[in-house]
């Protein structure tokens, strides 16, 4: 039996499709009302949403491991992971304050409608698979991050993010803001299936599963030398093979794709220039349900 | 005769194509020079690129009007904009440093490879004239700004920026920083026809003459109330009639443009959140070259 989702936005701070839903079911919370449990919802990183930047002092959907979680800090975005471990979490108690926690980013690489989960739970699996059958354009990446167990949906038994692309920091786009809009109300619908007496079958679930980062080629002083090929720009959730083009150095040179067949996800990520690398390769497969 | 033609990069932090541009010019500058002129380069917000941001205090590509550049300021980019005055200018001198300024920009709005144009002078619509024809699919777009004559292409004779889209704050482009590059080549080819003896005709170029800003609808606190219309995005350089869908406001209501039929440009600009405006309107209209 879940008890409690919760929908939070504006983890990053110029992610403003997350913000904007957030604010309009603060305003109108009908909409995210179901029959048998509560759905809370929340806005994460206020001060970073007011400047419109990603983060004031770190990536606060890197902050909720249990080594930051439980030690001393400086940082903003540390002690703000506390809070929110407090407010939702704790993360791994017996008796969690929110059960479900869906997380709503948007990404400028070109993921489509995507789920990034890290969790291995049959609920989650099986809220995955419901959205999955309503929306079959979705994409689903099993992906820990680039610091692993540190997501904010990490606090709670089950949950994943919800990462919707192309789109720049600090834009909306009407059509993924309602697409993003429905995800969510998919999600909530089968939560109150699974909470009813009601019999469901779901179907196994195709993902991507991660393999790799793919770092940028830097120089001596530690800039970058080259972007992401024009070929290969866009082409998320697609096969790359040994000598395709990966990147063009900045004096036109090509450097090509050496290692086995797998798929580029977050290809072209802005967030993702300081962090070092240009995308990630995953590899297809299916998990039954 | 242009003595000096100048190129700029980084006047905002985050837009990477001119960054990147200008710093592979200044490392291997022979593909910007040429035989009769100098060809200058610079990056002009270096704690703003540092920072991958737009800015530090206020927009630099807004600092360049008379008032500024002649007042005391405490902001980071006010001084900064009388640095670089001093360094290009002065602003209507009649011997500026520089003779032609083009400054390198990206949009997140579907600008496509655009010039936007506030200079009159016949050599400046020259290059454009010259450009348009190597370029076909450039679009030209003569604003004066949201707050005018404030460019830092204004501090020269002649000058324009080049703005190229879409594409988000903080990411490169490999497709567009190719044409980016192209552009550019093609304006000091034309500048040493323009030195030289040689004889060249030149046609009329259509552009797009500015007519008003489109504000978004604000709540009672001054947030925005509604994202454009999912129809209306990514249509650059094309009409909107009265009844065509203009905004969608978030509890899905939407607002209809009313009004004479006229062209939307920087549709969905991350960085005119902050100062208001959705979208531009303009008119088609001929230069006479």
């Amino acid at each position: 039996m879940i008890k409690e989702v919760t929908i939070t936005g504006g983890t990053h701070g110029n992610e403003l499709i997350g913000i904007y839903l957030v604010k309009s079911w603060l305003k109108e919370p009908k909409a995210i009302q179901r029959s048998n449990f509560k759905t809370s919802c929340y806005l994460l990183n206020k001060k970073a949403i007011k400047e419109c930047r990603r983060y004031i002092d770190r990536d606060l959907n890197r902050c909720f491991n249990t080594k930051i979680l439980s030690s001393q800090s400086e940082l903003y975005e540390e002690n703000l992971a506390k809070e929110i471990d407090e407010l939702l979490g704790k993360k791994g108690s017996d008796n969690p304050k929110s059960d479900f926690i869906v997380d709503l980013h948007t990404t400028t690489a070109n993921m489509g409608l995507s789920i990034v989960v890290s969790n291995e739970n049959q609920l989650t699996w099986e809220v995955i698979s419901y959205i999955k059958d309503k929306v079959p354009e979705l994409n689903v990446y099993m992906w820990r991050g680039d610091e692993e167990d540190s997501f904010v949906d990490s606090i709670a038994p089950n949950g994943f993010a919800i990462e919707v692309g192309a789109i720049p920091q600090g834009v909306l786009r009407s059509d993924l803001y309602q697409k993003t809009e429905q995800i969510v109300y998919h999600l909530l619908d089968f939560i109150e299936i699974y909470n009813s007496d009601k019999s469901y079958s779901l179907r196994d679930v195709e993902y991507f599963e991660h393999v790799m980062l793919v770092n940028y080629p830097k120089d001596k002083d530690g800039d970058i030398e080259a972007m992401v090929h024009e070929d290969r720009q866009d082409r998320d959730f697609e096969l790359i093979s040994t000598g395709e083009p990966l990147f063009r150095r900045f004096d036109g040179e090509i450097i090509s794709y050496e290692g086995e067949d797998l798929y580029t996800l977050f290809i072209n990520e802005a967030a993702y220039y300081e962090k070092g690398f240009a995308m990630t390769l995953a590899r297809k497969k299916i998990k039954k349900i």
